[in-house]
């Protein structure tokens, strides 16, 4: 139950991200709409394609309620205000954590490698959020130069696989894996770190 | 067999439209036929595979003669002569009529809610057109501002679903979808009609 | 046996070729291993998910640990030496040849048309391509003016089937089927054939 309104706070946060993104490119309200579903679900609709799972939100379709209610709220409140870069950092990088770890742990009962585990975790968080910037013709943000962005959510699902491995209960590890994806993403931000670039340079 | 005839129709319209974008960006012709091919295919394919249905163009493929016979009558056509603007966009309405409302049925049957049987529909109708942009490298055009698309698409299902709501026969509520699919499209074209923009504007 | 290893070494061919792309836009270490996967795994995936078939990789994470390995590869070399372009054009055309091959192997014997077999190989083999260049915002290469790239897989397969049909053993036909797509990509490439453009110009 409080995975489910964790899962649901994700999806609300995302299409946020969304409604957002959309509006800095002046998007009619379909569009933004479009985008903010894309946004929030895209992740894990491709794990489940992947994994010939039914893919989750055609089964429960609060799932798109939640969206479509985000995505309004947002468009009301940029209206009359700014929104607010902080909260919705740390609420984007909450976001990331809670779908990176819950994506792991529908990987991990389906007795696939570690590798494919730490892979499909990374998936989920981050997925919506490369269709977005594809769909909107930019580079996407995780591929460019920046914050530590999917390398948060590798290092959380390590430690989340890690923890177990030594025994930890599941939902601690997983509370555990969640801290430190939040972690490393704010930390990030706040002291300006970034993976080394790796530029070629084209010999004339 | 109306229906099956109707659905060629409509794959062979979104072939040409598919032909016309790849000549607009000067493609060669291996180019324009994979333009065409996903243009027309695309979201019935993104359905089926969302629905975990067989893809449909796998097992008939007939569907991929028709595109490229389309594509290739396209080629020969426009070297004589200017496509047909008009006959064009009533062409392409009419096919996104098609392709809503059977995409809705398709999913109908399945038992699942309302608001998924719409955005089944929807996708059938408008994902070929967003990869045909993507892969253009251009903001698809549905979700810049302009004329009604996907808007016309929901609407159109929408009325078929609350058509057999009170009761009417399942063909006609069909033919009246489409109906108001086409409507609406071509009028948002002949009056200029678009949804409101949502615009952010950075604060610096 | 002899066809894992060839597949593993398409594999890595590709994956290397995505890292490069990934350089040359000055993308982080994870955005280079990201692009370095999507274009080894994207037309193996896609072909995968069409047909409703496992995920190849996802079964066997041998193919994830060969991709990071040839990425990381490529990023010390690289360090110290120009990429040395020849070479790579040759491995590339040799990718494709056997990842069209032996995507068309795959669908053969699901009794399916000619043409599917034909656009399934060829997806196989161009499809990460695709994505790399969509991923990194530009207009995929395949679909510009220049060498014969998915036209070279198309013959390739082609005259697999055909060969077979005349009664070729099977494995001998693959091998002159997988030459041809080896020959006719370099050939386009050292005398600069082309398949002739279809440009549209807009009247005013």
């Amino acid at each position: 139950m409080i995975l489910y309104l964790l899962d649901l706070l994700g999806v609300a946060v995302f299409a946020v991200s969304g409604a957002l993104a959309a509006g800095r490119k002046s998007l009619d309200l379909l569009g933004v709409a479009a985008i903010a579903i894309v946004t929030a679900i895209g992740g894990g609709t491709l794990r489940d394609v992947l994994l010939d799972n039914p893919v989750f939100w055609i089964q429960d379709s609060i799932y798109l309620v939640v969206i479509l209610f985000s995505a309004a709220l947002t468009l009301i409140y940029t209206r009359f205000r700014q929104p607010p870069a902080k909260a919705l950092l740390i609420a984007d990088a909450l976001g990331l954590s809670f779908f990176a770890i819950s994506g792991a742990q529908g990987v991990e009962q389906a007795d696939l490698s570690r590798i494919i585990v730490v892979l499909m975790g990374t998936i989920t968080g981050v997925v919506g959020g490369v269709l977005r910037d594809v769909l909107l013709a930019e580079i996407p943000l995780i591929l460019r130069r920046g914050n530590l962005y999917a390398t948060a959510a590798i290092a959380g699902i390590i430690v989340y696989l890690i923890l177990q491995q030594f025994g930890m209960m599941r939902s601690l590890a997983a509370l555990l894996g969640m801290g430190t994806i939040t972690a490393v993403r704010l930390a990030s931000i706040v002291w300006g770190l970034s993976l080394p670039v790796y530029s070629l340079q084209e010999r004339k």
